[in-house]
């Protein structure tokens, strides 16, 4: 497949520069000829790039020339019948994909650790989501993949369900059984829709997991900034079979996506794929190998324990090798930790109560792991003669989805209202809500802007603070006040 | 104002470099050091400053750094009450502003020749436009602005209109009184909304027309890409005034823009605003006194008719310098003078039957108009022995848009529709379009996706083609056949 060392976007912007052409077209900076001085040295290079849908550079929205010659590609390297490249991030192609498979009033299962982009698809389309309970990992408190078993529930209970979405892998790199929950989806009839942001590099390397399109999911949005080499807000979108309406899904990817997209973007998703292609498998092995490193260095450790993809359990099928989720047994927060290796240069994804995550890529030095286990096992050492508390591993389990799955009867319409407003939690009762309501741990929310609170979610909420749950998402951290929709 | 010779966004990406640090977080090519060889001499400076959203680099969906620094120093230039920027171009600010003013069976006024951003954010809303007809201008046929009498006129018909959404400039850089269009709107106690795309550098240089927040509009979206010096896709909007639920505005900002928003399109935005500080006016002026250069030498042309800012007439009140609206008069079409124009080198932004558009911008230089001079009246001594026939100024003017102002009697709600189909235009009747029908000239929609076919509209294409117009937007550009949703 000698045509997969190309890469016709990126060559096309290179061949039109050697016309020398002149530019009276936007952007204005005209091949940054007109530009901020100082910052001419950081982004000349990149301006040359930076063109418009001009003779021979082709129109992400109707695609004829090399943006198609490049999206031709990378279906082809995928396994995909089309990809799609977007440039607002998977943000776009997962409000995109939920649109395409239901309008308002429908009934769509879906899990409800999901990216908030994939609740806003919802409510723009004015749908009824069921919500499915994540299994929680007994070991870190992280919220975790669906099963199989749930799907098949829930789509006893609602036949009338127009899709499954899921997110998979979680940001902690934690993935379902995809392959069975495809197969409880297309039983029904109905299609499977991942978003597998996190899983850009899935598919290539047989010690990760596989892709969700090789698991015979319809749609699946990736992040090719996350964990390929394309600049940030890079991402795309592989669509297969036939449960997918290509054109509805064609004109909501020109509704979500500016009307001018940028070819810097655009070129470095080319150039992800050819990457992935000519070094996917040497860039994977090699991270591989640092993150089993890394892992063997705190097997044992009475501070940190590390998800590895040799401890599955029924929480997660699959494990991403090069997301390295710190859990901290006792004596530090997350975020304590976080701001310690940052005082030593060391800059990490995030930071919550119990955890720190760091994400190798293609970009990762094994110098750089060497460093980060050493200033660790530092800081492990100085946390011994600190305090000896110890972390609860989670809370909030047994009150937190008694249901594996839970209905929300009204489709989520939030243009009905005009504003918001902040009351006491008590009164909150049969009020919309305005803002997400996320306990931490294990950070599934609770309530989405546009549920409606109950009595229930009010006393359950009571009784999280109660345990010393944080919230995340919400205006007033403390709870004593919450955002309704007026 | 020295704080304004500052950008803070761009000054705290340098700032982060400087502490060299290690990178444990996404993007994957960790500041370029995984990336394409053969790309990295294209790609490397920009990917330095390819970061996220960790410490000292704020987050654009909760600004409380630098990119809030950035955003308060934008919104004391443009006199704004609030700057808010944009990476998802001036489409995600448009869809977020529609949302912010309407929801469900809203009435909305709204120029017809509008950006497709801002129908499709009718659509999402569900909103009931009511469409106000362009101006023509009589010189070119060109679609150009609405007045204010038109609009009190809408508003007297729908009291219960809950916003006015008004182009301006339009692409040729024809814009409409803005400032009786606001004492309107605001006479009746609602907000008006501005695409304002084309005119970032607006309200700057005397000799340029005012900014449509000076002239008093709720919200102004522009693209500073366009005629700033950002990368692409980078754009702001300005807010001022009670009438707008800022609340509810930043909640549609996060739901349209990627939750990866891109460090080096947000710097530029930040740089742009420091550009027009700095350089705007000398830009401004030089850039008025080449396209100055560029009238006069056409002015009494045979071939060419440049419309000018001396020249304004009913259909607009304001023209922008810099757009160079080249109409033919006779023996060449658009398409085929930039396909002359592009074998000498010179890429111009668009071209249709009767007119091909020149943009100029920061990065012009007086070289380039003087051979775009030279090669145009090359081309116009070349034409002179060819064929004779004149070009029509514009057709259809008469039959389109009769009436002023034009309802949309339900909301467009294509969440409803499952598919789309082809069927013959003459059975039509009563289905919703799934395409836009823009017969050329003069380029006004004359059905959206989402409206209804009328036996009326049948009648006014079938008399379309007859008098030779063409049709943009369409699957079937003879029209024998258009698409309707199922």
């Amino acid at each position: 497949l000698s045509r997969q060392h190309r890469a016709p976007l990126y060559e096309a912007l290179l061949q039109h520069l050697k016309k020398k052409p002149l530019s009276f077209h936007v952007p204005g900076h005209k091949m940054g000829e007109g530009f901020d001085i100082q910052a001419h040295a950081c982004y000349s290079s990149i301006l040359r790039l930076d063109q418009t849908e001009i003779e021979g550079l082709d129109d992400l929205h109707s695609p004829h020339g090399p943006i198609d010659q490049a999206q031709r590609l990378a279906a082809e390297f995928i396994g995909a019948e089309k990809t799609y490249f977007l440039v607002n991030g998977s943000t776009g192609g997962n409000l995109a994909m939920i649109q395409t498979v239901c309008g308002r009033g429908d009934v769509v299962i879906v899990q409800r650790n999901a990216h908030k982009s994939i609740i806003h698809g919802l409510i723009l389309a004015g749908a009824r989501p069921v919500y499915l309970a994540p299994r929680i990992d007994p070991e870190t408190g992280i919220a975790a993949g669906v099963d199989g078993f749930t799907i098949e529930k829930a789509m006893r209970h609602y036949p009338e369900a127009k899709a499954v979405v899921v997110t998979s892998p979680n940001y902690y790199g934690m993935g379902s059984d995809l392959k069975k929950i495809q197969a409880a989806a297309h039983h029904a009839g109905i299609p499977l829709l991942v978003d597998e942001a996190h899983g850009a590099h899935y598919g290539i390397h047989a010690k990760y997991p596989r892709s969700a399109i090789q698991q015979g999911a319809d749609i699946a949005v990736q992040s090719t900034h996350k964990m390929g080499i394309s600049m940030t807000m890079g991402a795309w979108m592989h669509v297969q079979g036939q449960l997918i309406d290509k054109e509805r899904l064609e004109w909501l990817l020109t509704v979500y996506q500016s009307s001018s997209p940028s070819y810097p973007i655009m070129a470095s998703i080319d150039l992800s794929r050819r990457f992935f292609y000519e070094q996917g498998y040497a860039f994977l092995q090699r991270g591989w190998e640092m993150a089993n490193r890394f892992r063997q260095a705190f097997q044992a450790d009475e501070h940190y324990y590390i998800p590895s993809p040799e401890r599955e359990n029924h929480a997660y099928t699959s494990i991403d090798p090069l997301k390295l989720t710190i859990h901290i047994r006792k004596s530090l927060t997350g975020f304590m930790l976080k701001k310690h290796l940052q005082e030593k240069g060391m800059y990490m994804e995030l930071a919550d109560l119990h955890h720190v995550l760091a994400v190798l890529g293609p970009g990762t030095k094994k110098e750089e792991i060497d460093l980060l286990i050493h200033q660790l096992a530092v800081l492990s050492k100085e946390a011994k003669h600190s305090c000896e508390k110890e972390n609860p591993r989670f809370i909030a389990n047994n009150i937190l989805y008694k249901e594996t799955f839970q209905a929300v009867h009204e489709p989520l319409d939030i243009t009905r209202y005009k504003g918001k407003e902040r009351m006491p939690l008590k009164q909150a009762n049969g009020r919309i809500s305005g803002e997400m309501i996320i306990p931490y741990p294990p950070g599934i929310p609770i309530l989405h802007v546009g549920e409606r609170w109950t009595p229930e979610l009010v006393e359950q909420v009571l009784q999280l603070k109660e345990q010393g749950a944080r919230f995340h998402g919400v205006a007033d951290s403390t709870l004593e006040k919450v955002t309704v929709l007026t």
